[in-house]
């Protein structure tokens, strides 16, 4: 069951042409028309590999086998096909395009029976509706209808709105929901999103672990004023006091150990003019580590330094937690699995990895044997039109997982 | 010659009501619905004061009473009705609305001849086409009509294409432009938007001179990347670059002296996602000072130090002046005849001041002797709808205008 390496390419390159900024990137927003062109040709490639193929009433796709029913227990495979805005080729299009060459090259053997399922989530980024992996957690029941009725997107239409000609449909949420024991594990595959794999040669990791994250909103407010004629003391200056925040969101990590990051993405300004002091600042803060103790401590130091900027500058302040996600292991009876179909294949020692990127399986591993597959990301660049892995690391991972999925004597 | 306070106040009132954005301050850009019914009402108060009116090809207005010919030489006073974006309801509009006062008074006393012209200059604030004072640049030259045609506003229209159904017109400005010899002065009636008067309870007072302005657009262009794994010693963060300029900004008058001030009133960021390394920042600097020297000075550090910035951090970088004022010493002469007038009705001695905000006197001060008049502003509050200034000094200062235009012996 060898996997092919330009069929892979083809694919990427084939998804790649589906954005809304030709020459500039991926923008593929979930439920927007490149996304569903997107979509249309995973189906479309599912289908002539002799798949059968359902979208659940979050949004997902699931493809099997003809010859796989539905109620069979089967290992899962697959990440997302949205993007950030100006995104690169290779973030979720990969892992989407490796389940679907291991269902390939099995249709090829004739094998009908093979239990894979390959899974497309929908809306992963958090770009759209402000909150990612929005299709695994209304699949994985982490997030119910009301809460993807919360969301909305730029147009002001929320989940179900937006995914209505989409298969997403809120009644259905709870009984189309993931059924745990329906799945012997789930294995993504993911571009590492990081340098570390590529400084060190690495081509393709065994991921043990995802970092947590929390996210802020955070919003200072001062008072608007004329830029020239309000003396430096005279000032409440929202930007000023912005600037002092994202200083201190940079040295953040330094106090919480290994693998912390901390960024200020995002910052609107108002009244955002030329001559006026600025009245407010709205910016949000992403804070990551691979443990919760250094989230606890990043969460109170944040709030402390936001609370003492404003005071000393007497601005209002606020800083809202506007998600949390628990540091996640990764399961050790799966990754002994991928361990030794990397020395059948001669791959072995497999390197090892911690994601400081959120993934589906971050919202999946709670309920299903999880383990995730890195690709090296050259020089780290993603969410970013130059992002680039190479094609032969993608096989790599592929074949590691067809390999995987084929030698399954024990996991039914 | 009284003025009467109370129809100061009914003509703030029904100018404040004439908004974009009611109930959230003034909304008045240059040219718009709001903009052109304060105008409206202007003229219909000239003309039922006995005033005949003009627009000139830069859009200004201008009202004189019926018995003083256009040819005849004159004083001039007025200001503005533009607003920033939710700004205040006195910024512009008292110096309008006392012009306007002393026609009203005039023409109840029967005085067809008084040898006042009140104007209202198009565009001042520049936040409807990034660059301010743009009526009286016209109408004094120091902009061309090609000029005029390469600002243009956020629906993508330039000064001529916004301003045509209002009177601006390309071909006519230099036949019309500012002649010099028809004016014995120019008096310009504003509130501070400083906090200095109020809070040392000073009313009225002459300004003698107008801070400098330069203008900046800095950009700084990093690496979109993933903010969960790129660690932080492997990113390019252009906001995080951003945050360091906007801190060396205000730190910038502390090097340049007494009155300096500067602002970082405007950002933005792209891609702007929580989730994403920002991978440019765009942000204007606002340099004002009394003397020529500490704004070479400030533009030398300013360069230096987003330089080492960028340097620092692997950041391009560009730092572009958009706009270079000169600072402005005011008529000794004209400032004279403001302090018998003062004398006269018991003022004296006035109060003084330097204006650390730009206005049109700036622009007219090189080639018309030019004096402004401060009314106090409450805790120094502009460019906000808390704005307010007391009616009474309002009045006072108009007071002060009508007799320096009513005691014109040796002017003309």
């Amino acid at each position: 069951m060898p996997v092919r390496a330009e069929r892979i390419a083809a694919d990427i390159e084939a998804i790649g042409r589906m954005t809304h900024s030709p020459g500039n990137g991926a923008d593929r927003p979930t439920f927007s028309s490149a996304w569903r062109q997107a979509r249309d040709h995973f189906l479309a490639e599912a289908e002539r590999a002799g798949c059968h193929c359902r979208i659940d009433a979050a949004g997902n796709v699931h493809a099997r086998p003809r010859g796989v029913a539905w109620s069979r227990r089967v290992w899962l495979s697959g990440s997302h096909l949205d993007s950030v805005p100006h995104g690169g080729d290779f973030d979720g299009v990969v892992g989407v395009v490796a389940a679907l060459e291991v269902l390939r090259a099995a249709h090829e053997d004739g094998r009908a029976d093979l239990p894979l399922e390959a899974i497309v989530f929908a809306e992963e980024e958090g770009t759209t509706f402000g909150l990612g992996m929005l299709g695994s957690r209304g699949w994985a029941g982490t997030l119910d209808a009301a809460g993807l009725a919360a969301v909305r997107n730029r147009d002001g239409r929320n989940y179900w709105e937006a995914g209505v000609d989409h298969g997403a449909v809120p009644d259905r949420l709870v009984a189309e929901r993931l059924q745990a024991a329906s799945y012997a594990g789930f294995i993504e595959v993911h571009i590492e999103q990081g340098p570390a794999m590529w400084k060190h040669d690495r081509r393709v990791a065994l991921v043990t672990a995802i970092a947590g994250r929390r996210q802020y909103a955070v919003t200072l407010r001062g008072t608007a004023n004329h830029a020239g004629s309000t003396g430096m003391n005279d000032r409440h200056d929202a930007l000023a006091g912005a600037a002092e925040v994202i200083a201190a969101v940079e040295c953040l990590p330094d106090l919480l150990g290994d693998h912390a990051v901390a960024t200020v993405g995002r910052i609107t300004v108002s009244p955002n003019a030329v001559n006026v002091i600025p009245a407010s600042a709205d910016l949000t803060v992403d804070l990551r580590a691979p443990d919760d103790h250094a989230l606890d401590h990043g969460d109170e130091r944040l709030r402390a330094f936001v609370a003492s900027a404003a005071l000393r500058r007497g601005l209002g302040h606020e800083v809202a937690q506007t998600e949390s996600l628990p540091a996640v292991r990764l399961d050790e009876g799966l990754a002994d699995r991928v361990r030794s179909a990397a020395e059948r294949l001669g791959l072995s020692p497999l390197p090892e990895a911690v994601s400081g990127a959120l993934h589906d399986a971050a919202i999946l591993a709670p309920l299903v044997p999880t383990v995730m597959l890195f690709v090296a990301s050259r020089d780290g660049i993603s969410h970013n039109p130059a992002e680039f892995s190479r094609i032969d690391d993608v096989a790599e991972a592929t074949q590691l997982l067809a390999d995987v999925v084929r030698n399954v004597p024990d996991a039914f």
